[in-house]
């Protein structure tokens, strides 16, 4: 582990802090990251099929040659996975594997065996220690910092969940390698939502000469600053929920197939922008770069053509809204903010229509 | 709302504080009792079929005069209805609600009801207000108090939870007038256990004369300070685990439904008696004493002649397990607790044999 290979960002949380770390072929090295924050050698790995097909044998390997002791369990891949019924076979596999309060639980994967691994060790046995192994850049930039877990429901995104704040997030940038193309782009979409929000340099950066890794690293940064500070949502944290109103109806509404999270969160960071410069929030100039970014990253493109009514029913039921109102969180500019709880139907749908989107 | 007739016990909480109020007839003042506590006038009640039919009625119409607008979930009764499934039903209609971050959840009824309304209000959209209206002996002096929450799973009791602390619990001791008599007595197991390891005093009161109300006081008084000390159970908690590890192995056994948990709890206090006074930790004489107690509180009769084999497997698998080795709490003399992680199977089959289970 040379100096210049790893990069460590400490983390808040009212369970205790923890660190990402950035470590090019980490997975080799997973065993010895370990070491300090498991509190027994039983470890049990949850990966999905696509990642565990790639990933496993060098984890496990890397476990064992640290004296851990590991067994695995595959899930289905895909956020359509995501449900109560996943975390109901896993708990019973937990049961079958005899697991304890001690045992460590590393969730190998994207954003959503993260959600639902995560939301598995929040609940099983009132919780269990876990480790999230990230290997896509939606997970290392965004999914995997934060304590956030989730299922799914038929009526909407993330609708079941938990905080729970995990011991380790180890980010092995290697493993992008082998991720297809359009998952590799659609987490971009969480970098770009940085940028916008909070992050007027990163925002340059990814305008100028692009690095992936150090593009990554700097959201995480940025991530780990804002969910330090506000670990439950109650406040600053909510402006990581750029683009999420609409992005997680639209995913809803494709019954989570159609579009990956970050293509929906690029759409409905489209929405957000259109919805800014409607209501005199944001400007034109500024919705226009943001479309330029996205596109040049190979996201965005035209506003899908969907129904809006359903759009506005699934997103009166997100998490975040009041009496069916949902929350728009807009930009005015790069890093300036504003939450809005009370859009007219009106306007959310002028914007959409503008885009669009269905009448 | 005179003095005499309120009780006000405060509970502290890593969420806040909260108090913990018995007031006999006080489903009546309901509305009043949450107006402090609640962020917005929804409330949903949540009940099972058995107490819905009995205090539903008075619970809504107090909450409406109050100005609450409140909406009822019957659940099936029983704990074998303490599924997984019973709480994704409940997400669902919590969904076609369009229940929000705001919209307090009213637990109304026994354990059950509580430990599984409470499973939801924590984790649909992470986290919903929660208040506990125990309607049961169990539930008042024990259950409603202390923020843990939970369902079961066919491997066993409880394995699947959340630690969510109420922002108020609110005990009308007029609603046990129509619990049944077996329900009543089943849960003064959890008082009796209250008794046995903290609360000497108490112990003198019930081998005394017996007054229900205060005894389920002094016992909510007892489990209020032991959580406020100890939330997540991280060392103080545990003694209120006394005759829980076979309680809970019984209870699994019989599918849940041959014995209410106060039965199985009874019982598995005459197993820790009996381990105790084997390994010499505790006496003949206080086995006996504990004996005397249970059966003048209507509990405990014979130990029931079930399969070792199987109540170990069961115990294996018991949430405070380490590597598959139950934890038994013991005591010594009243107040005086052991707690002993590495007792040898054989050491437990011959105390469940010399009771009358089967090899």
């Amino acid at each position: 582990m040379s100096a210049q290979r790893v990069t460590t960002i400490p983390v808040r949380s009212a369970a205790g802090r923890y660190r990402v770390v950035f470590d090019r072929g980490g997975i080799e090295r997973l065993g010895r990251h370990l070491r300090t924050v498991l509190p027994s050698e039983r470890v049990v790995v949850v990966s999905d099929a696509t990642v565990a097909a790639l990933h496993a044998t060098p984890a496990l390997a890397a476990l064992q040659r640290a004296r851990l002791r590991p067994e695995l369990i595959v899930t289905p891949a895909g956020e359509p996975a995501k449900t109560l019924e996943s975390a109901r076979r896993l708990y019973e596999q937990l049961a079958d594997l005899r697991v304890d309060r001690s045992t460590g639980v590393i969730a190998l994967g994207g954003g959503v065996v993260g959600d639902l691994a995560g939301f598995v060790a929040a609940t099983y046995l009132r919780g269990l220690p876990l480790i999230h192994v990230p290997t896509t850049t939606l997970a290392q930039a965004d999914a995997a910092i934060g304590g956030k877990t989730a299922v799914d429901l038929p009526a909407g995104k993330n609708l079941v969940g938990a905080f729970h704040a995990p011991r380790l997030v180890l980010a092995d940038t290697d493993t992008l390698a082998t991720l297809p193309e359009r998952h590799l782009r659609a987490g971009l979409a969480e970098v770009a939502k940085v940028a916008f929000t909070i992050e007027p340099a990163l925002l340059r950066g990814l305008e100028g000469r692009f690095d992936l890794e150090r593009a990554l690293v700097a959201a995480a940064r940025a991530k780990a600053r804002i969910v330090s500070a506000d670990e439950k949502e109650r406040g600053r944290r909510m402006v990581l929920n750029y683009g999420h109103t609409v992005g997680h109806a639209l995913e809803a509404l494709g019954g989570y197939k159609r579009w990956l999270h970050g293509e929906a969160v690029a759409h409905g960071i489209q929405a957000a922008a259109r919805i800014a410069t409607l209501t005199g929030v944001g400007s034109e100039a500024w919705e226009a770069r943001q479309w330029a970014l996205l596109e040049m990253l190979g996201l965005g493109g035209e506003f899908p053509r969907v129904s809006i009514a359903k759009l506005l029913t699934y997103m009166s039921l997100d998490k975040k809204a009041r009496a069916g109102v949902p929350v728009f969180v807009l930009t005015a500019r790069v890093g300036v903010v504003r939450v809005r709880r009370s859009l007219s139907v009106d306007t959310v749908t002028r914007a959409l229509a503008s885009l669009g989107a269905q009448p």
